[in-house]
Formats: C-alpha cells, structure tokens, sequence
C-alpha cells in the first residue's frame, strides 16, 4: 500500500486506511504502513508487537494518555474500496471498517502527527496504540498481547479507546458472562416415548425463568446502566425419532459494572437454583470483568469538559476493561457511529471526523492542566 | 459371495446372509445371490426390480400370503462375520443384520425352498419380496418402488413382514408425523437485549404444552396402543452476543391407527393452539399413517392360530404401512429381537429361527384353509 501521508486531512486518511483491507488476521501490511508513519516522527518512540504498532511521547508531563485503536475489521462484504455519498443532505464514507474504526484510527494518526514532531507541546505525554485481532477470539488480541508482555507501554492515567461512539464519551463498559446450563434425560425411540425421559421438555422452566426475568437498571457515575439475561443458543435432539437425552441453552449474562465477576456468576446460579437443584448442571464458558465508568478521575472530568457532551454509559463489553483491570481509568470515544459497526452498509458521518480531532487537539493542549516541568 | 444354499438349515442360512454385508445402497452383491437361488426354483415366477427379488407361486389357491423382508442393514459396526457365542446358556448369532432382518430373510428363504418346487403343494399362494433401502429415507425404499411400478405384484390376502418381533405377531403400526414448530423473534446485540424480541424465550410456552401432555393409549381389535408426542430437536441462536430471532423446535407425533393422518396434524394443530394463535407456525416435515392391525381377517386369524401366542400392538411404524394403505391386511412378524436392532451388540437367538420357520410351514400347509381348486 502507499506510504500513510498524515499531513493529509483526516478524511483523506480514513480513506487511505479504509481502502487497505484489513481482516483480524492480515493487518500486516496496514500495521507496516503504519509503523513506518510513526517512525517518521523523531519526537516518538515506537514499538512493533506482531501487528500491534506502538508509540509514545516521553515529555515527562504531569499525565499521561493512552490512545487505542484496532487496525482489524470485520470480514470484507463486498463493501471496499470506499466510496462517498450524500444522501438526505448527509456526507458519508461508505466501506468497511469506516465506522469501526479505521475513522477514529485516522483521529489517532493526525494528532500523531500533530504532537510526535519536536517542538510539539502537548498538555499531556501521549501513548499510541494500534493494534490486530479484536474482532475476533480473545485470546488473540494484540491489546491483550501487550498487557500481558509489555504492560507497562499501557500505563497512563487515562486509555481513551476510539472504538465508535457517535462523538459521545461512552463510560465503563458491562461485563459479560456466559454459562451453558445442561438438561439430562434419558433417550429412547420416540415410539416409546414413556421409556425415556425428553431432555428438551425438561428445558421448559428455564426458559420460563428467563422469559420472566427482570433485569436490573442501575446509575453509578450518573449513568445508566441496564443489565440482561438471554438465552443466545439452544440445542437438543439426536435423531428425528429419538427421545433427546440432553438439551443444552447458552445463556449470556451482561452485567452493570458495579458487580465484578464473582457476583455475575453467583447472580446467574441463584436465578436458576430451582433446575440447579434438579440436577440441571451450569458451566461457564466465558467471564468478561466489566469497567466502571471512572468519569469523576481528573483526566476523565477533563476530557468531559472538552467534548462538551453529556457521557452515557456503555453497555457492549469492550477493551476498555482491559485498562480497567490495571485500575486506570478508560473510556470510549470514536467518530464512527456504533449501529452500523459489522453492517454491510457501514458508513462514518464525514461530519463528525473533523470534531473527534479537535476535540482531542483542545483537551490535549489546555494549558490548566499542564503542571509538568516542560510547561 | 457363494451361492446361497437354501436346503441349509435356518440358522446356517441366516449366518451365509450376515457374512454378506449389504449397507443400504450396497444391496447388489447380495439380491444377485437371492435371485440366482430364487431363479433355481422352478416353481417360481421371478422379477427384479433394481436391487429388490420378487418371486410367487402361480398355483390358483384361493388365497395369497406375502412375506416381504428387507435385505438392507444400517452401517457395520465392527461387528462382522457374524460369530455364535452361547451367553448364559443362550446361544446367540451376533453381527450386524443378524436381528434386523437377516433372520428372517433366511426364514423366506426356506420356504422359498419348500414351496417353491414343483409337486410342493401349499395350502396358499406365495409372494416372496427381498427389498432393498428400508434403512434409508422413504424415497429410496425398494418396496415403495415397488409398490409405485409393480402394484400387482404385491397383492395378497395377508402381508407379513418379517421385522424382528422377537416370535410374536406385532398387529398394525402406529402412525407418525412430524411438524416444525418455529417461533420468531427481532434479533438484537445481547448488550441491548431489550431491543429485540427472544425467540428462545418465546419457546417456553410450547415445551410447557410438551411437558404437560397426556399421551392418549387405546385398545384396537384387542390390541393396546401407546401414542406419544415429543419434541426430537430444539435449535435456535445466532452467535454469542446475538438474541436470537428464531427458534424451531421438531415435535414428532406417534399416533395410534385409529386417527388418520388429517386426524393426527389436527390433533397436533389443537395442542398447540394458544401457540399457533400467538403467531408460532407449524410446518409438516413428515406424515406416514399407520396401520390397523386387521387380526380379525380370516387369512390373519388363522396365522394367529398357526404361532398360538398373543399378539400385541406394533408401536413404531413399519412397512405395513404400505400393505395397510391398499387395504391388504399386514402383520409384523419375525425371529429377531427388536430391542436389538441398530445396536452395536446386535445378535438373534439361535433358539428362535427353527420355531418361526416352524409356524409358518404350519400355516402354509393347514388343509382346512386351503379351499382352492387344486385341493
């Protein structure tokens, strides 16, 4: 691909990496480009991690912020290379990864630019991170990769993750949980029926229990948070005329952040004690701590103040909570629009590329909270 | 394969029918070997029908008594040659096919034997048919083909089916149907769960209806039937993070042959009204009816007469069916034990082969029957 130009204004740049395919996987050459863009710049320091791109400032200011995006996208539906459109008046970049979250990638790259040159004064040192693979299993994002063998690149006092937002600061982020509850019986042929017992029958009060569920809202931080219980998978049967001896129902739990882990999973045990209790057993497949929104640190009240728009809550899990695990303070905030993420019709507003960078620019350069010795 | 010797004894004819392995769809080998030896009785008419024998005595009697067998098996399990092992002091042939139905081919074919020559003088006509895929689905029965290009040939005063009933005369069959029943939902992120409808949820109130039904049981020409209705699979869920808009759930219907198949899909209609009236749609997968036991018939009678042991009701559906559905009464009977059938373990008790054969001699050569011309 050509070499990233990130004097280009950032339209111009959400295009450049738009139109470089990306699919969790094949980030190499994008993460290439991008390496060699920041390396271009003497006031950064740069560190590859397989496909994860690193930068930093070293100013020794008084905070520190740490900028995160994904270069990976979901699988390409025939929606590349970009193109733009009005449509009722409106201004879009149609493609995939527009929204999530080449748009908020291309915000990254410009104040790169802005504040990695010498002579650059940001209020605030600056950490950058471009990393692969989260669209896809955990165990396989670049994100995770560096917390685990280069923590300290992700120390800051505030992670901004520029995952799409809509120009809102989204706070915290739900937790997640996922158990598999399996029903036994016993199998038989369905043409003797009374000598088995029918597993998927047996599954008919848990799935009066979540039919019945009421799930919690909750304020913390002044946002609101709703939880939800769900079966997301049910499976059961063997043959068309065999008495089913197990039935098994997934059931995903996203819980408010003010519960950790340990309370989602005694939560979800004590709303099914009864078919606990008959045998029925629970396994948990997968357990994501959420992130409590954090709002009130002062880098966080800060950054509120320069986006001047009242923040709501979270409710997706998102990799914010990685940074929430290390006790610092993370929040989402992107120009693309969450709704159209994964669509085939994903598009970012061009209107709302230009604001996320100023933003950024205004909160990263207030003069108030510079108290470092450089000032 | 060697030629079958069909003045072999029963139990050395069933072992020469199991050491041919005849998967369904690999018949050929095997129905070659039937109609050779099948053609080497004069007294027989003989026709092939792809991988199906059929052969019948012409001999003017004034009832005819079709025996019909298939020579198809389900897969081998390691579980060939066959081999005699004497299991607490119960000599059993083990092997796949010994049960379901090479036992009673080998009886077919020994009276194929007897009656089959010339000077033999059965009190009845004989139509033998050895037919191939019974194991497989519907459309490939070799019987059903027959029954759609060769009509005349399967006409008769009796059918008897040589299934295994372990020696006893099952009557009729029951019917079975099968319906979908899907409920539909609005798919949506499981992290704002409340802005679709679960369809898995919405699932409850059909297996509450399963859970709480009563399975109605009749008496039909003194024969107890069983019916029962069970959902056979459940499946539903689009990925982890997904409430899912759609969940199906495959209910199978065992209805005793006193309903028709109308009777059986409205009876099915009926249970789940509330259901069906909410929007739930049902969609019929499969409807075979089932088959009145007809034991009153004269031709029926007199084989009841002829084994001298009850008879009881046959619960899962079995060609007869297809005699049942151009008025010829049909009877399931036969050497092998059903609950053996399919079974890696398959065997048939030696002890139960010469009986069968037994009985039937008896049954084809009672004088007091046998009113025809050449009496």
């Amino acid at each position: 691909m050509p070499p990233l130009d990130l004097t280009a204004d950032v339209l111009t740049l959400t295009r450049a990496l738009v139109d470089a395919p990306s699919v969790s996987g094949t980030e190499g050459p994008l993460a290439d480009a991008v390496e060699t863009a920041l390396r271009g710049l003497s006031g950064l320091e740069v560190l590859r991690v397989g496909d994860t791109v690193l930068a930093r400032t070293n100013l020794d200011r008084d905070s520190r912020i740490v900028l995160a995006g994904h270069l990976d996208t979901v699988p390409i539906a025939d929606n590349l290379p970009s193109r733009l459109e009005t449509v009722d008046g409106e201004e879009r970049l149609y493609g995939c990864g527009t929204s999530d979250m080449k748009a908020g990638d291309a915000v990254m790259l410009r104040l790169a630019g802005r504040f990695g040159v010498p002579g650059a004064e940001p209020a605030r040192d600056l950490t950058f991170v471009f990393y692969d693979n989260e669209e896809v299993e955990a165990v396989r994002n670049g994100l995770g990769r560096v917390a685990r063998e280069h923590r300290g690149w992700l120390y800051g006092d505030l992670a901004i993750l520029m995952e799409p937002t809509d120009g809102a600061i989204e706070g915290g982020c739900q937790g997640t949980l996922r158990v598999v509850l399996t029903v036994s019986g016993t199998r038989a042929h369905s043409a003797r029926s009374w000598l088995g017992v029918n597993a998927v029958h047996g599954a008919a009060g848990l799935l009066a229990t979540l039919s019945a569920y009421e799930a919690r809202e909750v304020d913390i931080d002044g946002l609101h948070y709703r939880e939800g219980l769900n079966a997301v998978r049910i499976e059961g049967g063997v043959a068309g005329n065999v008495v089913p001896d197990e039935c098994r129902v997934t059931v995903n739990f996203r819980f408010a952040p003010d519960r950790d882990e340990d309370d989602a999973v005694a939560h979800v045990r004590e709303v099914f004690a009864d078919a606990l209790a008959a045998g029925v057993t629970l396994e948990v497949t997968d357990l994501s701590g959420g992130a409590l929104p954090g709002l009130s640190e002062p880098a966080a009240a800060a950054f509120l103040a320069a986006v001047g728009r009242p923040a709501r809550a979270k409710l997706g899990w998102t990799d914010v909570a990685r940074f929430a695990a290390f006790g610092i303070p993370a929040l989402n905030y992107g120009p693309g629009d969450p709704n159209l993420a994964h669509q085939l019709g994903e598009y970012t507003r061009v209107d709302r590329l230009q604001p996320a960078e100023d933003a950024l620019v205004a909160y990263l350069t207030e003069n108030d909270r510079d108290t470092g010795s450089n000032a």
